[in-house]
């Protein structure tokens, strides 16, 4: 039996980027259309999560759509861009209320985007919220500022999910939702049934957690809506290709997720600067269908008896021979 | 007008210590008694943390009583010792109900020893709550084990405070109240008035958090019960002396302190493995003062502005004059 | 008597930058001449490292000269942008030849810009040279290949200097010019006099090194060619203003260079992205003349002395009265 | 036809352990002999690595013979306690000139010991030479010690190899031999033929570099002299079970030490503090066995057209499914 299991990505994945160095960027501009074409050549690629406003040029939505079509693609979310020029000292925190309100008037923008697709949420990623210096900011105020802002969002489209990407930093030196407990205890706070977790497995796993375990506890607080993947070298958002470098703690996030029946799109995350997208694609996704065929394979009950004992050789033995078997 | 800041110390600091190279220790072994004779040499130290059991011999809580009053020393909080080998995979989480049970005996026990004292808090600190490996735990019901082992106890002393030390890792690779974040998400799961946060400074900036913001949001959720102070260099619980390496954060922590009048013992959790262990204190005391003499000076109102349009430079411009101007 | 210390700063300080988020940047685009103005404008400055091509425009020599003499200014160095889109996969390293080529051609055009302004060395910054996976290259071609470019150009332009700013990772996560020692290592290999190292303190830093140390290893092998200063968490290059995080390793940074009678320009190497740009050098030099009065007041004899125990405390005691009485 | 692979460890994967915390152990305390009897026990060693002195009582070399021989195992090196209380300030760097000689005898014995066993070499790990603060040491003086000190007993025993762990930390904060470049230019500087490197792959892993790297750089110097393996979150050297969560760099490490028909053991430095410490080894070691039968299927032609165009997505595939397909 063919596995159901859904594969999507950002579509920044097939976009170019730039950086501080390079300036002129890693390669010719694309358009969003551009991007969506590439994602269309992916193999096993069938969702998209959309940054909004669309890159490259002026599109209607049915133009997006169209694309879309032609690459059998579907939404999953929107991303709104607050983190650009004009939000560079943050969109929900920004000092400035008229900036306060730009972010805002965006994100309701954006919602509609979500209506018109028929996504399954605006996701909310506020890298440049927080702070960089010691001192610079009243803590208290802007942690404040960071709830409100998604509170009144939530409030306001109590139809439509909104999900916050936390991150401990970058491009923010250290960015006020930094942590999944973090994000949890500010969502707690705010009190909404229709606010959770984007959860990154490439920024649970720099900002020193577990993703598993990081899972388990959105999922314990209802609250884990999407989530994606990418691998790093534990210090910085590297976003290279999933499974490259950390594939057993990749595992048992998925191990996690079905454990606790979420059944979501697995989604790719990935920034391949010097590599050809399409192929860095297909890599991940090659190795998430093994991830995939390698919990069909695993011994959970077996596993369970190993993890209430706490026994880390038995239960990393049943763990490896079902992954690597599955490759 | 002479301060009136009380300076504490963990009794540890001037202890011995023993790693996994220098297994004969790092000098002679000492007894508690030692231990509280060298802390009260210190120049400006009135408050100490024992650990329970008391060290190097068997010694009733009258012949501490002796030792602290022949130095002008009072308790602050007792420290049950949950960590040692029987408790090596675990106090509240361990797969073994008779070891959960042997912790909870123990801390009701110290719980006694406070009363002893009228100190103001027993300390916990689950050290080898946690997990090594990947597939190693049940995240989920381990975590579940750390909040249920502090909820019982809280709820059985309800005359008493319990305040939990988290701490990212060590001796655990990764400790399950890893976070200020976390643990406050547990507290509020705990739902008791008498659980809360001894923020340790070092503790936070290896874990990467911002200790002010960490203080700050322990305080808006009425949690922050103690706090103790040394440096690092962000990578490990290096437990250096205070003031030597970061000292911006450090002030900016006390800041955070006063702000929100939060009166306390100021705390030193260092260990001097190579260090005189009573210079170390004097040293870190000086600087303590400094910072409390720094914090007489600085211009409050103008720093809220600053930080009111996150101001970076304005402010660590008055912070940094105030600080190093009082040393 | 006023000190005679010299201080500069690279140009880029004075630019606008964009990173992968904020791709329409953090401010306005500026030329260069725009950004030799604003240099202008900051109290103490007189020297700048300038980049090559001239950003914002096409720009004579003469035009810069022009705008160097109105702003009282000096040019300590050239750096060719060997990091741009086109030597994404790197610049001595390229698997391509002809990319090769093109980065030797354009290093060979800065070592006449540095004739012209009578600068005192050529700046070699191959970021784009490392790796980002394992298994990606092979490591001793590559090593031989970063050592063979800078050899060739060194050995070709026997009337200048070439100085390497090594540096960890970022914008390639694995740099082949990745620290102080593996720095000097190659250049012992290549064996000229002209080659030597730029040290940047942020770099050592977050490398993991201590800046002190390093400064000592590189004079020691006659290879201190240069330096410059910001600040950082340690976990990434930051680029954030010098003095506002680690003050006390950056005065036993400058200890090392004035104890060895090193004389150089002190230079900034800071990206003020949400600073005014002048406020940001303005205040980083004014933490730098304290380090600077701080030395003449150090008690070099004494501090010898404590080193010569190792004795931590009593060190740091001298170091820490000495910088911070003179800010 | 049968890997001729010979597998090692360091007889203290064998030991129990202390740290500051569970001062009174992980385990009983054993004797080397219990220790040397639990290495007999793992299904495929052959060769240890042993501490001197002797640990757990006084025992002669022929006593420690007979307990080898009854476990078919051969001494590969002898590592001489140079990091225990009296070494708490440094061995080669130590301030006092008679705790230099001290560490100096010792090795002398140790350098017999070798002989004695017809062991590989000496294996020095000088975990206490360094610094623990800024200021607190003259680096030049230092590092020349650190040179001196191993330089002087390679000279006296020419018959025999030294060879240098380097570790960027633990127990002391900086270590002297801090990398491995570091360590290649203190050898190139010290003159000697006998002199080389224990490349740890943990180390090189926490201390940010590519293991693999390092092996080639060490070979390409002609100084690799011995190896171990382990694994960690590279924060920190945590002696985890190898390939337990980093195995697709421990295969680019083997795969180098391969291609550059490096022969020698395979030893494995673990610290298996809560596990059973056979059942660590046997499982390291099943995965050090698909490790070398994957290199066997690696298609090394292919491999190293897709390195000479850095193609990471091709290279890795590759490598990914010669190793999985192995275990």
């Amino acid at each position: 039996m063919a596995s159901k299991q859904v594969y999507g990505a950002g579509i920044w994945h097939f976009a170019t980027y730039v950086d501080r160095y390079a300036t002129d960027g890693y390669g010719e501009p694309r358009t969003i259309l551009d991007a969506i074409d590439l994602a269309g050549k992916v193999r096993d690629l069938s969702v998209v999560d959309l940054i909004y406003p669309y890159f490259g040029g002026e599109y209607t939505n049915e133009q997006i759509d169209e694309a879309l079509e032609r690459n059998k693609l579907r939404v999953v979310g929107i991303t709104p861009e607050i983190y650009t020029r004009v939000f560079a000292k943050g969109s929900f925190t920004n000092p400035d209320p008229g900036i306060r309100k730009l972010a805002h008037d965006l994100i309701t923008e954006a919602a509609d985007v979500v209506r018109h697709f028929g996504a399954d949420y605006v996701k909310l990623w506020p890298g440049q919220d927080g702070w960089d210096y010691p001192f610079q900011v009243d803590h208290g105020a802007l942690w404040k500022a960071s709830m409100d802002g998604v509170g009144q969002l939530a409030s306001e489209n109590p139809d439509l999910k909104f999900v916050v990407e936390y991150k401990p930093r970058e491009p923010r030196v250290h960015m006020s939702y930094h942590s999944c407990a973090r994000t949890l205890l500010g969502m707690e706070k705010i009190g909404l049934p229709n606010v959770g977790i984007l959860l990154d497995y490439g920024h649970a796993l720099y900002g020193g957690e577990s993703p598993a375990d990081s899972a388990q506890l959105a999922i314990d607080y209802g609250r884990l809506f999407g989530m994606d993947v990418n691998d790093n070298y534990r210090g910085w958002d590297d976003d290279l290709v999933a499974g490259s470098l950390n594939p057993i703690e990749l595992f048992e996030f998925f191990y996690t997720l079905r454990k606790n029946k979420w059944e979501g799109v697995w989604q790719l995350d990935q920034f391949p600067f010097r590599e050809d997208s399409v192929a860095a694609a297909d890599h991940a996704i090659d190795f998430l269908k093994a991830v995939d065929r390698g919990l069909d394979k695993l011994d959970c009950e077996a596993l369970q008896k190993a993890q209430d004992q706490h026994d880390a050789i038995g239960a990393l033995a049943l763990a490896q021979r079902a992954l690597f078997s599955s490759y």
